[in-house]
């Protein structure tokens, strides 16, 4: 696949809003209240005077508001954003065409409330009192800040993974705000196979005594548990044919087995590489949060209810899906397909042949692009 | 599939056997040395005097001695052995006329010296100190027990998972001295995939403080990171289908949602049971051990060095593998069946249709009894 370089003039900025003041809380899907929220995020390009041409970008779970560019306020920033490739000038999602607006999600930990965020009341961390959020709480603290830009109408929400139940809530809850939805390897509900994981991941953290039942904030965390998780997590994002072109039995600078427990293969130091890095930038309680909104999300409210219909007739749909992901895969993307057809939708499928798992969305793919590109350019 | 009834008359016996008492110690694959070791054992049948009718069954990662029926001095014994329904009187491995000699694994924790035991010097448990043995250092103490039986010839080796490994090194090692060799469910050689969930299963272990190193026998053991661990592997264990049969979405004793940290559904219950379940059975420091164990077993010694031929242009092999086990693919079977084709080998292949994982050989089923018993009548 041709290779695309990075966008060294998209120069974005972090910007917060802030709503819901006591007593005017914002009232979650669990029917508890919380306030003030504060929404961390960016935009890229420029609304029209007629804020007809704005694109809201969901992120996946351990992502943020920093979807392109480089920040405009740091000169020496060297790693774009999390999704360079799909977002800027002449990109799938063209800057030069589109007001693009990306939020850290509520319960995040990169800049949105979330369970490290500091409690009203008590101005302490909130840690395990944070009120449990849902994807459609998510979807509601983003619905608050488009409110603030003033934007009622948008070209198209689009996200990959908790990124695409979002994008597909969007379209539950506000079916006359959204032209166009892309939901990107992703899934109508968690299997049972998705719960084991999230589950094996939060135990991992729940089992480390620094956790102290989320009270941790400003003592040692729980570092070695959140490890574990990513790890985990990590594994579930790559594909057995990845992992083997990627790293095979390649052993870590030695000739021969260390016959002891230090890191024999390649794979091993990469996973403790990957665990001990991302301790670096994520709350652990916020994992927690997130991998359990991602496990009760569902098009139906609960087992035995109606689909909830996305969108209206009028939602352009364009759903993908990935070869070689075993999180969410193909086969769950087609029962998405098959149920929006069932309630009417105008529904595009693409199921893109990759080798590299779930992550395939977040990699570079000048298909991807031009399948994105040439969806958007059909809604005129 | 028809359902295979319990032996109420298979009634076993657990033995041990030491060897290697200082000075003459094992010496292992990584040169160092070992002694004495104690192989737990069972056997079921009876021997031939002309010894010709034994067939040696090599257990999974955490099985044991016991492979079936019930043992003779435990009139309540409630629970056969974990292969019961292949090994019994009339059953794939008939018992009424092969002797079926059964041994805990060098480095297991029931019965055989493994890093629970004790130091010969130190009295205390072995903890770390414990070599590092390989699948090779496993099947050679299996040997040092045929010739405590006085037994030179093997009808077959028979083995699932890990089992399958130690088979094929049996064909490695002593290829003279076996007729048969059926590996099941298992590789030759771990994925990157493979080792990343043993890795991460590791890592779950050592992060939990109770474990100190190795050195907590008499003290908390690390329960809590030893009950992810199994969390881990189970997943592996399963697939996708067979949890969402098993599972799916349900809900565990409620009607909603708990939106907090409980086990909401089903498939968190399970797991969370089933590591608790295991932590009272199996030594920490032994799944450590044997993880390792099977990550380095490669049919070459290593990358770049030729495949290690195992059996002789006489020994039979069944190769079989599961259409839904995706810690072992089928691939990987059939890469072994080709490896020993290019070595002349005479080999039968069968992928057994199934959606129950890696784990569907050691679920009752018929199709595979009758694969066996029809493979080894055709020895005769």
């Amino acid at each position: 696949m041709p290779s695309i370089s990075p966008s060294p003039v998209l120069r974005g900025e972090k910007h917060s809003f802030s709503f819901a003041q006591a007593p005017h809380e914002m009232v979650l899907e669990n029917g508890s209240r919380i306030g003030p929220v504060t929404i961390a995020y960016e935009t890229f390009g420029r609304l029209t005077p007629a804020k007809d041409n704005a694109i809201l970008v969901a992120h996946a779970f351990t992502g943020d508001s920093h979807v392109a560019g480089l920040y405009a306020d740091e000169p020496d920033d060297a790693r774009p954003g999390w999704w360079d490739s799909m977002v800027g000038p002449g990109r799938g999602i063209d800057t030069d065409r589109f007001f693009v607006i990306c939020s850290n999600i509520l319960g995040g930990c990169a800049g949105s409330t979330g369970p490290s965020s500091l409690h009203p009341t008590s101005g302490r961390p909130y840690g395990l009192d944070f009120p449990m959020v849902t994807i459609g709480d998510m979807v509601t603290a983003q619905k608050a800040l488009l409110d603030h830009l003033e934007i009622d109408r948008l070209v198209a929400v689009i996200g990959g993974s908790l990124g695409g139940m979002q994008t597909l809530e969007w379209c539950v809850r506000y079916p006359d705000m959204i032209r166009a939805a892309i939901p990107i390897a992703t899934t109508m509900r968690h299997s049972a196979l998705a719960i084991a994981f999230n589950e094996v991941a939060r135990q991992a953290i729940m089992a480390d005594p620094n956790w102290k039942r989320g009270d941790y904030y400003g003592t040692a965390g729980p570092d070695t548990g959140l490890a574990v998780a990513r790890m985990i997590g990590h594994v579930t994002y790559l594909s057995d044919q990845a992992m083997r072109r990627k790293f095979g039995r390649r052993l870590q600078d030695k000739q021969d087995f260390s016959f002891g427990f230090d890191a024999d293969f390649q794979v091993e130091s990469y996973l403790r590489h990957q665990g001990n890095k991302f301790v670096q930038r994520f709350d652990a309680n916020s994992l927690l949060y997130i991998t359990k909104a991602s496990d009760y999300f569902d098009l139906k409210e609960a087992p035995g209810k109606p689909f909830r219909e996305p969108g209206t007739a009028g939602t352009k749909f364009l759903v993908v899906s990935y070869t070689s992901d075993w999180l969410y895969p193909t086969y769950q993307a087609r029962e998405l397909v098959q149920a929006l057809k069932r309630s009417g939708r105008d529904v595009s499928f693409c199921e893109i042949e990759a080798d590299c798992g779930h992550d395939a969305f977040l990699i570079p793919d000048e298909r991807l692009n031009t399948l994105v590109r040439g969806f958007l350019d059909g809604l005129a």
